[in-house]
């Protein structure tokens, strides 16, 4: 409006997927589908934002994130943006945990974050989650602490919920170096299940992830349902270096699974632990390098010096992607004996090996394309996908619009 | 547009409520989720309208209103608003029904309606309801008439719909004092179903309502599913006064359900009737009280004289409201004999005693605590939720956001 | 924007039907739902398009097409629009086959496209189905070619999907005669399914159509589930006439589906061929006749002179349309022997015959008036709905917005 209290935006997050899986390995009896062609509506969102002097409402739908998409919701809150540099939140929001769910899904190097930062996500935060709490950020700094309730949709999903989940989520970094040619970025991401959403089978847990594509619906490597949980909590480094056109950046997180007393009355019910960590590197070939964003703690994508222009010889931006990235879901296990034998979880430990290229012709359009490769070992409680360990081969592609 | 044609608006309506039940008494066997701590994402909805010349057309998508939240529906309708203070639609709506019904949700005293309100909305009324009719009004009188059809869905949640219902909604009121600190609403609201949807089941009726809050989704009292039913209908008086700062306003609805020839072939079937009613007052404490609306026949909310501004001392509206409601669902009892007996219904009573408080910081803003207290006799027809009679306490607060 | 780089629009499409069957035939044991009164939710879309410079990104969610409606999407992609007269996308599209599919739905003569029209567009074309290719036209030609893949939402409604459909669209057509009183089209269709989705059924088939309305979900004529299909592919002519106010348009179609090796493997495997045709109709009694549309490369609806305006006898437009309709599921059979028999399809032959009245006040809204009268042979694979032929008739109306 004219005196600039009222304001009203329409945005849009559209990430279509193409590409398949060129080969999935000898069968061996073992089930799943990795076609060689698919076709996935990954993001299909529509950001709409009320602002009213400082106080903001912000409905985002959603048409993508499952399967083959669907209609849903991405986000529904209000923001209290009174405070220089800072914003608190109450309603369904992204409160962001590890340095990949920080950035942007805009300016991911790979289609998907790496499979640790994914089941850290799940533990408290993750897509549309009732959230109370606030960021605020320094040039060099960036603190983000949220309590968390359930999902939009737990309670549709399984109608026994009679309990809502409390979590929460603390991530704290900073920028110890921050020169035209080095950004050097430390931090640490934490966060906690206090308790689990209670349901029919009790307070669960269920960890699992794709082979960083979502061009299957399988996942090769799961913790099963763990029950009687006390508590769920994930703590680990971040670390981004960037030196010129030249960024690398890696985490690591520790997964702690508390089992509660009636546990143990059923068995062997020892506490679990899971890890993952990844190491990815970026290098811009043509245009602007990733560049450090104070307001997120992370690095944004690279952006074109002139956009696309055949007739000009204007070619936007260009970069190079590579990671190495384990998620390991095996915890108190002896030898090959089943896990049972000490309640333990053989889960199994997946490595993902991905390179790729990522093409921005204009700030508002983007082209990847992924090669993958992934390894998993033999998992007890991912179905009869991956009963013997299993080499998958993928070939992706993202057409990518942000307004 | 320039010539003042064309026009098009975008609106949101968010309530997120987050509460939960204290105590909901001893179970002796009962079953039922009444969670200490609930999030319910209660109405998400983004009214779009698009008029050109006296036509409006008016989509409101909704992603609230079941459970937890789902994407769905909330009207899909064009208006004709060329004769003066009068609508004429055609399309998905929610004809207006009761005093509490005519109200807009945004300015509710309580989280929800009086259960009696809800009940006769389920009827032949309602969210997203095939419509045609239209309303008019003056500055003293309010005349909404409507013919319905079956609501948006019904045939997509049980498609064996092979017949549509046919309704209709009256409503009259009058205003017959208005003055600078009193305002006395009369009136009067009908509704009938003619013929209900022709389902696998034949022509039934099942009449329920949650405990007054959306934080769970049970219902202790229920008419169970009635068979063979020829038609239902409600009628039944409004009144409202407002003193100054003082406003209290009651209903009371009666509830008809006439059987067809072939109920009493089975058994005693005899005609059923229902009723119940609710006083309700809200003291202003701080802002303008809360002011006649002649185009809705109904008061609407408090609104600040000055939006909260904590450096000047500003603190916008607040209201004080206590309400008293009762819903009766038995019929035709016999003593305590089993409802059979006499083929009446025993649903259950439900009275709900409830307090609260709301905060107005701006025009677009508020936030609401409220206690109930919930009493309801035994039901036959509501499942194992209340077979022996149940008291339950509920502490409820919702944040909404409405542009 | 000021720069004319950037714009968002928001537009709709709402298309609310009534109506029903006044008579469905003699039953003889045979089912079905055609209800004497019915409501739908037919198209209930939100066309939001962002464009920077020559791209464009469209996003269209839909809440109707469903039984009774659902929250959905019509369309995601991103249009280049750079090269005069052409657009060439990618993402989730309805890629063009048959005049009928040419029509914006906003203008189609009746409620309905002719059952060959719908049944060609289910083979690789059709809503949201991922498309990759363009069109172009001159004033008096049309080209549009496209490669399509699996439709949205096909692996969410079956988790089986293991491989996803590969196809075409090929439109190719011409104006012969484009004076003042008179326009010829001709035209030429064709589509192919290379692979259809690989589910837990194999690479199936099944083609069917509801009577040319939406007011039953009941299928007369259907293909029943063809397994073993190697490919599917579609042919056949267009054309259309205008002289002054009078338009005669036309359509056939061959569809062909050829099966693979191991369907004859498990007995007879004929490859088997369908086929449908339609001539219709429209006369403009008052405003301006139906006129070309050379970017679709099909007429386009009436216009009104003047628009609705009782004061000053002004009437909008109004057209009288008739339609005769055929489409013949039978295929390799041998007199009433069973088509197990012969490896052949009983699926049964439908005509139906159309009239009706549609009524354009203004631009941005119509009203039609629509009597069908459905004829059907026997179908073996058809459920119970159609075993011994049926004779039904219909009264339907639509009441509809466009912005």
């Amino acid at each position: 409006s004219d005196d600039g209290l009222y304001a009203f935006s329409a945005g849009l997050v559209m990430h279509l997927d193409i590409g398949g899986f060129p080969s999935s390995g000898p069968s061996d009896g073992q089930t799943g589908r990795f076609p060689k062609l698919n076709e996935n509506a990954r993001r299909l969102r529509l950001p709409l934002t009320w602002r009213y002097g400082n106080l903001m409402a912000s409905l985002t739908p959603e048409w993508g994130r499952t399967v083959d998409g669907t209609a849903g919701l991405y986000e529904a809150n209000m923001v209290y943006a009174g405070v220089r540099n800072s914003q608190f939140v109450l309603g369904y929001y992204q409160p962001r945990v590890t340095m990949h769910d920080a950035e942007s899904s805009n300016g991911f190097m790979f289609m998907e974050r790496a499979s640790v930062s994914e089941v850290v996500r799940l533990i408290a935060a993750g897509d549309t989650r009732m959230t109370f709490g606030g960021r605020s950020h320094g040039e060099r700094w960036y603190l983000g602490a949220y309590l968390t309730g359930q999902t939009y949709g737990d309670r549709t999903n399984d109608p026994t919920v009679s309990d809502s989940q409390v979590g929460s989520v603390l991530r704290v970094t900073g920028r110890p170096i921050a020169t035209k040619t080095t950004d050097l970025h430390i931090g640490v991401s934490s966060t906690m299940s206090f308790k689990r959403n209670q349901t029919a089978r009790g307070r669960v847990l269920s960890l699992s992830d794709r082979p960083e594509t979502r061009l299957t619906n399988e996942r090769l490597i799961s913790t099963g349902t763990i029950t009687d949980v006390k508590n769920v909590w994930a703590i680990g480094p971040e670390i981004g270096l960037r030196y010129e056109n030249a960024l690398i950046q890696a985490e690591y997180y520790h997964i702690g699974v508390d089992r509660n007393a009636s546990a143990s009355r059923k068995g062997p019910a020892p506490d679990l632990g899971f890890q993952g960590y990844y190491v990815e590197g970026s290098y811009t070939l043509l245009g602007k390098p990733r560049r450090y964003s104070p307001k997120d703690g992370a690095f944004a994508a690279p952006a074109p010096n002139e956009e696309f222009d055949l007739w000009h010889n204007h070619w936007g931006a260009l970069e190079l992607v590579g990671r190495y990235s384990v998620m390991d879901f095996n915890s108190h296990l002896r030898g090959s004996l089943p896990a049972s034998a000490t309640g333990g979880v053989r889960g199994g430990v997946q490595t993902v090996w991905s390179g790729g290229l990522d093409w921005y012709p204009s700030r508002h359009y983007r082209i990847q394309l992924q090669y993958n490769h992934i390894e998993a070992t033999r998992s007890e409680t991912a179905g009869s996908v991956n009963t013997r360990g299993r080499r998958i081969d993928m070939i992706g592609s993202r057409f990518q619009a942000a307004f």
